[in-house]
C-alpha cells in the first residue's frame, strides 16, 4: 500500500497527461458505465464533509474521496479546504493508495474539465482569454487552458486591487500577458473564452454584453445557491453542455436557468457524449456556447488512477 | 497526522478500557447525540464496500470507517474482511489520524458491545457460556465476556470438528475450559449466556428448548437475510433490546421477528438507554432476555477515538 503525499502528488502531476484520462471519465460517465452513489454528507458546526466514490464498471479500481470545507480554517493559518482520496482493488477490495492531496486533486481535475470543455467547445481563433475571478481555480483554469489554446492573452475580473496585482504578477510568471479588471462588461467585450470561477450567489456576467461566438466555462458555482452567469445567457446560447445533466438539475447554472424557466432540460448535452462524438459539439464560429461544470466523481476517479499508475511505473 | 499500522492498533487495544468508552457511544446514540448519517455502499462483482461515518455532537472527532467483504479472497491467501477508519477534527477537517486496522476495530468494538450486553442483561449467575459458531466473532466475543464475568465454563456449538477443536485449543490457552458439541439444544440446557456468531440464514436456536433466566446476545444477523434465533425465542422473551432500533427494524433478529409477527416494535428497548439508567434492565432471574446487535457508527467513532487518544498520550 502507497502514501503518497501532497509534495510528492505535485512532483508527478505535470507528468501526467490528463486531459484523455478525465476525458474518458466523462465518456463512461456518460455511456452509463460509471458507479457513483449519491454523496454522503456531514454538516458540522464549522465546515462540511463530502464523501464522494464510485467506480467504473470492469476497471481495476474504486475510489472514495473525502472533501471538507472549514471556513473558519483561514483565521488559524489553515487552508479551509482539504481532503484525501482512497484507491482501492476491485478484485480485492485491498487499499492500494491513499493519496494525501489536501485538495490539490479535486483542484485539479477541475481545472482539467475546465481545458476539456476548452477543447471541445471554444471558437477556433481564441482573440483572447477571460477569467472571472483570483483565486485558486482562477490560476489553475488558465495554466490548463494553455494545453488546449494557444493564447497567452488573458484579462482577470476581480473585487481587489491587491488580489488582482497578485494574480498578474504569478501568472505573467507562467508566460501569460495579464491585463486587470474590475468590470465584468470588459471581459465579455473583449473575450472569447470565459471561464467564470467565483463562488458568487448573484449574477456576474450580464447577458446584455454577450457577443456572438464566445465559449463560457462556469465552474463555481457548484451547489443550488451559487451563481455566476445570468440565465439568459443560457438562454441565448446555441448549446448547453453540462458534466452530468443529472447533477445539473440540482445545482450550478443550468439548475437555476431552468428555475427561472430560460431553458429546458432536453436543449442540455452532456460533455462525455460530446467527447465521445456522439453528438455534434459546436456548429459555428459564431454561436454561443455554455459548458457548467459542477464536478463528478469520474473525475475524481480518474485522476487517482492516473497518479497511482504514474507513480507505480517510477 | 499519525498512521496507525494493525501491529500498533492490536498492541494498544488490551490496554484501553474499552467498555465504558463504547457504553458512552451507546448512551450518546439513544440520547439522540450522535449524527450518522445512511451507510455508503458499493456493490462490486466481487465484493462489496461500506462506508460508515459520523460523530458525536460537541465531540472534538468525526470518523469515517470503510469496510469490506470479498468472499473469494481466500482462495488467494487473502482475508475476506478489510477496512480503515480515518479520524478528523471536528473544529478545522483536519485528518489526525488513519487507522489501517483491516477490520480489526470493528470486530473489537463488535465484542465489546457483547460484552456490555451481557454486564447489563445476564443473570446474576452465569453457569455456563454458550458460544455459537467457531469464527473470528466466536473467539473475540468469548475473550470480552471475562472481563464482565468470572464464569470461564464454555460450550461451543459448530459444524466442523476441525473447527471445534481449534477453538477448543486456542481458548483453552485464554484460561477458559472448554466443551464441544454439534448441538445447539445442548447449548440452550445448560447455558445461561449465549451469544451467537454465525453467518446463518436459518434460524440455529430452538424456542422450545429455551429454559428460564437464560440471555441471548445474536451478533451475527446484521443483514435482512441472516437469522439465528427461532421468532418465538423473541416473543418467550421479556427484555428485548436492540442496539439501534432504526437498524433493527431493518436487520437482524428483531427485524425477522417483527415480519413474522411474534413481536411488535413498542417491545423494544434501545441498549443506550439501560446503559443510561432511562429504562430498567433484567428485572427477575427468571426473565428470558435477548440483545440484538446489529452494529452501529457510534462503536466505531468510540473505537477510533479511543485508540487515538491512547497512542497521543504514549
Amino acid at each position: 500500500m502507497k502514501i503518497l503525499t501532497l509534495d510528492q502528488i505535485k512532483e508527478i502531476v505535470p507528468s501526467i497527461d490528463l486531459i484523455p484520462a478525465i476525458e474518458a471519465g466523462f465518456t463512461a460517465y456518460s455511456a452509463g458505465e460509471a458507479v457513483v452513489p449519491p454523496v454522503g454528507e456531514l454538516l458540522l458546526d464549522r465546515g462540511d464533509v463530502h464523501i464522494k466514490y464510485g467506480y467504473l464498471e470492469g476497471d481495476k479500481y474504486y475510489v472514495i474521496k473525502i472533501a471538507s470545507g472549514f471556513y473558519d480554517n483561514p483565521r488559524i493559518g489553515l487552508p479551509s479546504g482539504n481532503g484525501l482520496m482512497l484507491l482501492f482493488s476491485q478484485q480485492t477490495g485491498e487499499l492500494l493508495s491513499i493519496l494525501l492531496d489536501e485538495g490539490y486533486l479535486t483542484d485539479t481535475r477541475t481545472a482539467v474539465a475546465g481545458a476539456i470543455a476548452a477543447k471541445h467547445l471554444a471558437p477556433r481563433d481564441i482573440e483572447r482569454i477571460g477569467i472571472v475571478g483570483t483565486g485558486t481555480q482562477a490560476r489553475m483554469q488558465l495554466k490548463h487552458l494553455a494545453s488546449v489554446s494557444e493564447c497567452r492573452d488573458v484579462l482577470v475580473f476581480g473585487r481587489g486591487d491587491e488580489q488582482l496585482s497578485r494574480y498578474k504578477s504569478e501568472m505573467e510568471e507562467h508566460g501569460f500577458s495579464i491585463e486587470v479588471t474590475r468590470s465584468t462588461t470588459d471581459i465579455l467585450q473583449s473575450c472569447n473564452l470565459i471561464v467564470t470561477t467565483t463562488a458568487s450567489k448573484e449574477p456576474l456576467l450580464e447577458a446584455i454584453h454577450v457577443r456572438e461566438g464566445i465559449h463560457i466555462t462556469a465552474v463555481g458555482s457548484d451547489t443550488p445557491q451559487k451563481q455566476e452567469l445570468d440565465s439568459v445567457i443560457l438562454q441565448k446560447a446555441g448549446l448547453i453542455v453540462a458534466d452530468s445533466i443529472s447533477q445539473c438539475l440540482e445545482r450550478g447554472e443550468i439548475h437555476k436557468a431552468i428555475e427561472a424557466g430560460r431553458i429546458s432540460v432536453n436543449e442540455v448535452i452532456e460533455l462525455g457524449n460530446i467527447i465521445a462524438g456522439k453528438v455534434g459539439g459546436r456548429t459555428s464560429e459564431e454561436q454561443i456556447t455554455v459548458a457548467d461544470l459542477t464536478g463528478v466523481a469520474v473525475q475524481d476517479i480518474k485522476i487517482a488512477t492516473a497518479v497511482y499508475e504514474a507513480l507505480a511505473e517510477q
